[in-house]
């Protein structure tokens, strides 16, 4: 198994998030101030990489997917601001460093998260250089990731008390919550190069589905047996918040054999895949192996 | 002037969001509940009918741009439940009924506003058929029209307290909150048309821009001398919250001669306007004219 990470992607990435502007105006800089707050507060960048190293697999130019890219990064920063909101998760730490509301009050942090949303789109709508009719399927299927049957979907199914028990509805939820946007990362990928042979996709969907799996199942693991210092945020969150996870329906070391089974499953799809599939080997890896 | 309005436009409209559906399971039936709970609570649906209207005067059947006006009023519906939340303006009413996060919570409230932002753009890029470039072109707008640079940046304005007092701060605060969404209610007619002639597209932008500004004036009155039963909510919310308003700034008489001028520039703006306007005219006049 490997050990590394493609840290040339996560750079380019981390430049190109770093050189994006929102406000074009004063009345709306301390918007942009607290967008970016949370934009540039560290992490993997795992799921714009994920699209970069998907493009270099299918002989895309990693760089021509870069405003895709960031487009799903700024979504996945908004979903994580409006998660920690008093209302929703009530975190004051993320990445130890304080959460949006905590920083610039929860009006802000909702506004910041709303307004993250919008420049996703506005982004990846001008800037993306395909076909137009290319850009609109994928930009269709990231607001289908992101919508009520994908992330926003799983995230009303985490706070529901009506969804109900059993490890079905668990699997389906973190499906939805965490593994469409995930899934859409590839997937997104594909539609932009206009990648529609099924022997080329398949593989590649079948990893990306299976890769949003492992890293709920190991986010759930790591909730229990991480440090305070790694995670960023005390541990046993979930546990406080009365969530049901991987591990409290399937105990901790069924937990561990089935992220192990997941992680195995995603390699197996990548091998039935043509291409440089190194890096995304390498992620696969990653989220099996991390530690915060 | 015209007391009328277009109601079978409005009809239209009714029916084509009440035929919208957006969750595709029981795990988040609970969720298209609260947004459909929001947008179909009535209202004269101004934006998608102007778009409608628009549609009619550059010469284009109004229910070829449905799915775009659509997708404008779940925008509309997304931004009133998140103003409404305890965090922004904290209201408990709206249209005489329990706003989102009084029915069902708020976490629920924001999940919804979230979802019906997505599945704007997930309707608008799935079902508007148009040429591909002009679709991603008016989603593009959309987008800009709604984030960072327009709605949500206005309402980051409103709820700042760096933003700079005066007139022209007042102004432009609304030309972003409100304005812009107003705005794109007929640009992005004219950008699904492929209309690019300036003689064309400059009256309706005036036009679009002004109704605006119209807008909010008459909005900022309605709070002072409306009745509660009218506006379906209590009155003078505006000062119960130190917003800055037309009226705050400029005393009751000369808000209604504002009002009367921004009238004035709008009709006029549509009589350099060829084509069918006799709709759009309908609307400035129940814009201005109305109570609630």
């Amino acid at each position: 198994m490997q050990a590394s990470y493609p840290e040339n992607l996560r750079l380019e990435v981390e430049r190109y998030l770093e050189r994006m502007r929102f406000s074009e105006e004063d009345l709306t800089a301390g918007l942009e101030q607290a967008m970016r707050y949370s934009l540039l507060a560290g992490g993997k960048r795992i799921r714009p990489v994920l699209a970069l190293a998907t493009a270099r697999a299918v002989g895309i130019e990693p760089r021509e997917v870069l405003p895709l890219a960031g487009a799903i990064e700024l979504i996945h920063t908004y979903s994580l601001i409006h998660d920690d909101l008093p209302a929703m998760d009530d975190d004051d730490l993320r990445r130890g460093a304080p959460t949006c509301h905590v920083k610039f009050g929860e009006d802000v942090a909702i506004l910041a998260g709303d307004g993250l949303y919008a420049e996703a789109f506005r982004h990846l709508l001008r800037e993306q250089r395909s076909a137009p009719e290319l850009v609109l399927r994928a930009a269709a299927e990231l607001a289908t990731a992101t919508g009520v049957n994908g992330m926003v979907g799983g995230q009303y199914a985490d706070v529901s008390a009506s969804t109900p028990p059993g490890p079905a509805s668990l699997r389906r939820l973190h499906e939805l919550k965490t593994g469409r946007l995930i899934g859409a990362s590839v997937l997104c990928v594909l539609l932009l190069g206009g990648i529609a042979d099924e022997s080329v996709t398949a593989p590649l969907r079948r990893f990306a589905c299976e890769l949003g799996v492992l890293f709920q199942i190991v986010d759930d693991i790591l909730d229990v047996t991480g440090t305070d210092a790694a995670l960023g945020k005390p541990r046993g969150s979930d546990e406080r918040h009365g969530k049901r996870t991987y591990v409290s329906e399937f105990g901790i070391d069924r937990a561990r054999e089935l992220a192990a089974e997941s992680h195995a499953m995603a390699t197996e799809a990548l091998a039935q895949a043509d291409g440089p599939t190194d890096e995304l080997e390498q992620i696969a890896d990653f989220i099996y192996m991390r530690t915060s």
